[in-house]
């Protein structure tokens, strides 16, 4: 098993891109890791950082960084990290490749160079968190934003399928994000959307609303990449919001520090609720090859957990699955 | 100063809405209320209740329950209480009307009997929520789905304008939700959005993402009623799901009960974060009257303040400022 990862993706690459891959070679030496990027860079990081593993390295000159258009950058730079990675994967070189990089730039390069599954429009981003009673997928959270209700029930298809066979979910709920229950809700967009899943054989539980999303009455949400994009982050900024005002708060009296103190087990738990560093990655759907794609701010954990769920993908052939009952399921 | 209150309106009604009458008279005496609804009904309550207060009660024999479909509703069910309380605004013989029932046959009713304001193409319904730095206001939750980049432009306008005068805010910051921060993000259609408010004379500070809406970087966020409406409730959601799960994580050890104890007051300050019954009512701007819509989930504090901000609105007359304001700025 052989996982490329992008060694200068993320806020906090190489440093804790690389912390995290020493971290997933000791619990599993027998791992093969190619490491792309700038030669000297990582090499200089892994010794200042005194670590040790095995790796081998495909150099990669340029850097896509975070604020750079995806298809223009992806087609200028053919010597990025994100470009070599991808095509490392294509040539069959890797199983899966790994980027904390630009995600607009992953998704390109993916399209791009190794194409859509047949009978995919367009690839989705799917988003695993931690629900209340399990894992959650959201799909797609921000691929593409320009949807037409075919990719939706396209994304409906293809996470049915993770869910069941990665996140090991038997028949999993599929929830149509909207802004009510009623059938008769949302825009004209989101009824052909509807109509779609219902006529399908997939178990189809209707429409789901904006709260529901950490509730146990659905497994994957489907939605455009837009929604999908705002949904993540307000959960986000409401987690981080919530977290820093009652820190805040109860530091800001005796009781208060002595109450952060004894309940100190059940705050960090509560912080791993809906925590992407958790499950570690975002697998890219509906492209020829397994890309993971992981938060712009994972640090050594979360690199970690991103190459689990890479391992799991392989091992589950995920991409052949979705080749397979893409255009059966429907 | 006359407010007339959708007594049948709501999870809780008429009961909780009684109860926050008559919490919101006994700090205003003075004030001059309006029950709608049926009369049986709101006075056997009363009497149940034990409340003592001055109303004068304008009958209404039908009711629009939360799952009927808006428009049908509020042209069948003349008699209604929604429909019976705009026709008392528009004849002028209450300054404001506030529901806490069916928001859909609230707009409907609202955008047909009172009709928009000139130059305002759609009403739009203006969440005011607590930020952590204070009052922020999100404008569309839901009152058009069906969006122009004019109409969210128009609402940028009448948020300002609402920000300053109600929430006392000086030269508001207006952003727009998207899903990066950068110019070049976003569908064609909030591109064109951007546009319109570069142009304009507000105080527009560009794109603000989905992890934003807590902080302090703007006071009234922009966005079509599909994605406010999923935002409102994905906060919701997230903020019900934390708090469930530390208080079922806390209470579930004598160290964690302890720290809950302790931290008692924090935690009640943290549940007010965000919390709609603090402010009370979201009011529908765009429309020739004071309508507020309160969620439907509302008690009696919840009322209370409700009627709270409808007095500043009509102090402030609110619906003069949009008229004299809308088409001279931009």
């Amino acid at each position: 098993m052989r996982i490329a990862i992008d060694a200068m993706g993320g806020d906090y690459a190489p440093q804790e891109v690389l912390k995290g891959v020493s971290l997933a070679l000791k619990s599993d030496p027998g791992l093969e890791i190619v490491l792309v990027g700038k030669k000297e860079t990582i090499e200089a990081m892994v010794r200042e950082e005194g670590l040790s593993f095995n790796y081998s390295l495909l150099s990669a000159s340029e850097e896509i960084s975070m604020g750079e258009k995806a298809v223009i950058s992806v087609r200028r730079k053919k010597d990025s990290s994100i470009v070599k990675g991808i095509q490392l994967l294509k040539e069959g070189r890797a199983d899966a490749f790994i980027s904390f990089g630009n995600t607009g730039a992953v998704v390109a390069a993916s399209t791009l160079y190794l194409g859509l599954i047949e009978g995919v429009e367009r690839a989705g981003i799917a988003l695993v968190y931690s629900g209340l009673h399990g894992p959650s997928l959201i799909i797609d959270v921000g691929a593409n934003i320009d949807a037409k209700p075919q990719y939706l029930f396209k994304y409906g298809i293809m996470a049915s399928i993770y869910a069941q066979e990665v996140l090991g979910i038997e028949r999993p709920r599929i929830g149509l994000l909207n802004i009510g229950e009623e059938e008769s809700k949302g825009t004209g967009f989101i009824k052909e959307v509807h109509t779609l899943f219902e006529r399908s054989s997939l178990n189809f539980i209707g429409n789901v609303e904006g709260k529901d999303i950490f509730r146990d009455i659905c497994d994957c949400i489907i939605c455009d990449g837009f929604v999908g994009n705002i949904t993540l982050k307000v959960a986000e900024g409401t987690m981080e919001a919530m977290g820093s005002f009652l820190v805040s708060e109860l530091k800001s009296s005796l009781w208060g520090r002595l109450s952060l103190l004894l309940g100190k087990g059940s705050f960090e738990r509560l912080k791993r609720l809906g925590d992407y560093a958790e499950y570690g990655g975002a697998p890219l759907l509906g492209i020829n090859g397994l890309v993971i794609i992981g938060h712009g701010r994972s640090r050594a954990l979360a690199v970690k957990n991103a190459i689990r769920v890479a391992k799991k993908e392989i091992k589950q052939n995920i991409t052949e699955k979705i080749q397979e009952k893409i255009n059966v399921i429907g």
